[in-house]
């Protein structure tokens, strides 16, 4: 496949993708921020021009790929002319439908992971959620999303949504309940160190076992001693004690049943 | 050193010490268990002797590793007469003081991490955490622990619960949302399979960068529009839906300081 694309967006996934994509050979056009900073620093990485103007983008790509944060979509591409482009998003909430208004030919580029810049990742491990306005353009997307990832899927946008949830959820609520973690060593001057190896073993005894099986701790052993010991402990962390609550509640619930 | 060791449970925790003390060449003299399903599995194991009979425990062991979910221990230490002999319990939210009633030297030595029977653990990497009620005995403790692990800390009780209210969060906590996004994702058919990559990255991140910096996703980036729609395509997940609230909630609070 020969083809030109151009990256609407510049920050962690639009950094990522683009790399992998260029990575196996496909030609990087452009880079449009809003930010002149992440584009500079995008087209750098690239090397391949940028532009902070909506009306600069170039008219020349084949597959325009949208890597903004959702709130900014609208704002961005109302402001330019795709013509009969393809343009697809990489957003696991948006629908599909939301480019309509923009263009004929639409398409979802989804990866499932989370990016950070100062993190290289694997892409071909990397799932794909793939999701387009036409069979044509469907195979398309499909065929260049395996050319970069072993694990390609098409997904509706419903689907898609439910899909990003229970990803906020194995991701940016575990990551969050990390940060916790980190918060209540640190009042007693306890290195975060002596947490990684059971965090990596939490991580990878569910690539084994389903969750549910692989469930350990007071909570799920109904311990109220402990569960009562842990929120009087926790009296001076009000909202984190609040969380300890409702998840200790949520995981005594779910083996009750 | 040359020790002998009874253990008082059998449950994972005893299971994947009592094999790591083994295999360094200690001596394990008997396993006790009230479930004698439990104590002949992991006699099994060790190919010793086991008793689910409290006044059968052997009288000759240098150190009785006391292995019980907590609300267990006093009634099945009630029932032993330790003498002056060094008895070590092994939990991470029981002080050191619940020993004081059964014998002269007590100690604690608490490794953190999630053990399951079915799965292997590589001991030298799990952190462990002594306390004790002498310097004697602490220093045989600590002795020890370095022969089976290479992080090895000297602990008070009222630090340890801290440190277990963190694992709770660090590992139970967050294993119970692997379990909501499984039950999200199969709601709608998707195969929890594509969320393993995210998970193992998700842990892998925070070995090298602290999770505050690692956070990513919409309640980071304060974006209401997804958030609402996720609480909204939550409607028939009534308890998933307010710890959705009540994280996404946290997130927003923590970033906004």
């Amino acid at each position: 496949m020969s083809l030109n694309f151009c990256f609407i967006g510049a920050g962690n996934l639009a950094t990522h993708l683009s790399k992998a994509l260029q990575n196996k050979g496909f030609n990087i056009v452009q880079v449009y921020s809003r930010t002149e900073k992440s584009a500079k620093e995008l087209a750098g990485f690239l090397s391949v021009k940028y532009t902070t103007s909506a009306n600069e983008i170039y008219k020349n790509a084949d597959i325009y790929f949208v890597a903004l944060k959702d709130s900014a979509v609208d704002e961005v591409l109302s402001q330019i002319n795709f013509g009969n482009k393809l343009i697809v998003h990489c957003s696991g909430s948006l629908p599909l439908s939301i480019l309509e208004n923009y263009c004929e030919n639409t398409g979802v580029f989804y990866p499932l992971q989370t990016f950070s810049k100062s993190r290289e990742v694997d892409f071909s491990e990397i799932p794909i959620f793939i999701e387009s306005n036409s069979i044509k353009n469907g195979e398309l997307l499909v065929n260049l999303a395996r050319e970069i990832s072993s694990s390609v899927s098409v997904l509706n946008s419903e689907n898609r949504k439910m899909l990003h949830i229970s990803a906020v959820f194995a991701c940016n609520f575990v990551n969050h309940f990390y940060t916790i973690a980190a918060e209540i060593l640190k009042s007693k001057n306890i290195p975060f160190e002596v947490l990684k190896p059971l965090i990596i073993e939490t991580a990878k005894k569910v690539q084994d076992i389903s969750p549910g099986k692989a469930q350990t701790g007071p909570a799920v052993r109904f311990d109220e001693n402990i569960i009562n010991s842990h929120l009087q402990a926790l009296n001076n962390f009000g909202e984190y004690r609040q969380l300890y609550m409702s998840v200790a509640k949520s995981i005594f619930e779910h083996y009750k049943k």
